[in-house]
């Protein structure tokens, strides 16, 4: 079972190592963690950096793509003809091809959810309809091979529910088992749908915050218009 | 708000990257991801490596301090004196001072946590009591300024929790929508106190199979008498 990870400069960590941690616990598998570039990329805090192995070249088949998220930068990466190109080839080999946060509209800018229910991160999930996915606001769709998942933390459960899929419900238990995955958040306040907008408004700043740490000026100038519609 | 986290070849990247991901949220919160030499390290299923910047020499303060565990290599880690030396240097500047899965093995090693309750992996836990830890199996436990947590995903409450010690409900709400946790395992699986025998023993073969990954023989040899204290 070979697992590839799009990793990209920007991206939000926990969207790929989520999924990373469960995947890479998956009986056989190998995970391969692939950037447009070998070397250095640094995620959207700035705070910690992955040196990546793998580019496009290395990696053109995969039985699972996973997409992750971004801040912000996933707006540049959409934008980028190389990148789609390479996710499309990639998909075309694979079972299931998968995306977090707002790393499914990344996949929807290939086409490749024109007309399928998909998900993605609260702030970002308008955008989908830009591609002609429709936009469902759960915490995992699936469609088919595309299995699409809400904000940052959702990769874990996407990636047990896809465990669930490969391998049936043993060992995804085992691995939810060995990951000592028995959430107990403080407070129940991670759905969108059900949030108090004083607390939306904070987590809104937050983002933008983070989004000015991964990308200049220019780049932010640059994608204004893509920018307004996610405001 | 200084935020230093322990890196370390062969750690478990979940361990780590769920903290940081919540903690890199926190208003004016500045993360070092520190090892004890810089360069690359890569985790304990050999599939993901970290470029770290920041090793002992650069930080010796931190008002937060996070261990993360590994799959085996935190043996290793805590019989380093120049390692448990620097956690303990740390530790002395800190508000908290925090542990993962079995991160709270190695912090237990530098004596810290003599007759405190804490926790770790269920696979690890009881190692606690080698260092005279009090093991307890909850998910999160709190003991003044240290705070252990259970295995991998644990360390995502674990950050949530001592966020809202730093900067109550408002901040801790809005992180946990940023990052969408709102989790929805499809299996209640992640509890050892409650799990199936069957699934226990599926689990701990996963662990072993990581364990040979990221160690070589001779170093699973030398370590072969605590290794039987886990088993």
């Amino acid at each position: 079972m070979k697992i590839a990870i799009l990793i990209y400069e920007g991206l939000t960590m926990l969207d790929a190592i989520g999924p990373y941690e469960v995947l890479s616990n998956l009986r056989d598998s190998e995970v391969y963690l692939v950037a447009k570039k070998k070397g250095v990329i640094t995620a959207d805090t700035g705070f910690a950096s992955l040196k990546i192995k793998y580019d496009f070249n290395d990696i053109s088949k995969a039985d699972i793509l996973v997409i992750p998220g971004a801040s912000i930068s996933f707006i540049k990466v959409m934008k980028d003809k190389t990148t789609l190109d390479w996710i499309k080839k990639v998909a075309k080999t694979t079972q299931f091809t998968t995306s977090v946060c707002s790393g499914s509209i990344i996949l929807a800018a290939t086409g490749l959810l024109d007309g399928l229910k998909s998900t993605s991160h609260w702030k970002s999930i308008n955008l989908l309809e830009e591609f002609n996915a429709i936009p469902i606001r759960e915490r995992i769709v699936q469609e088919g091979k595309y299995i699409t998942s809400a904000g940052v933390s959702a990769g874990i459960d996407m990636a047990l529910y896809l465990c669930n899929e490969l391998a049936r419900e043993k060992e995804t238990k085992a691995i939810q088992l060995l990951l000592e995955y028995d959430p107990k958040p403080l407070y129940n306040a991670g759905n969108f749908t059900t949030s108090e907008p004083q607390i939306v408004k904070i987590a809104e700043k937050k983002l933008q915050s983070n989004a000015k740490k991964s990308m200049n000026l220019f780049q932010l100038l640059k994608n204004r218009k893509i920018l307004m519609k996610i405001k």
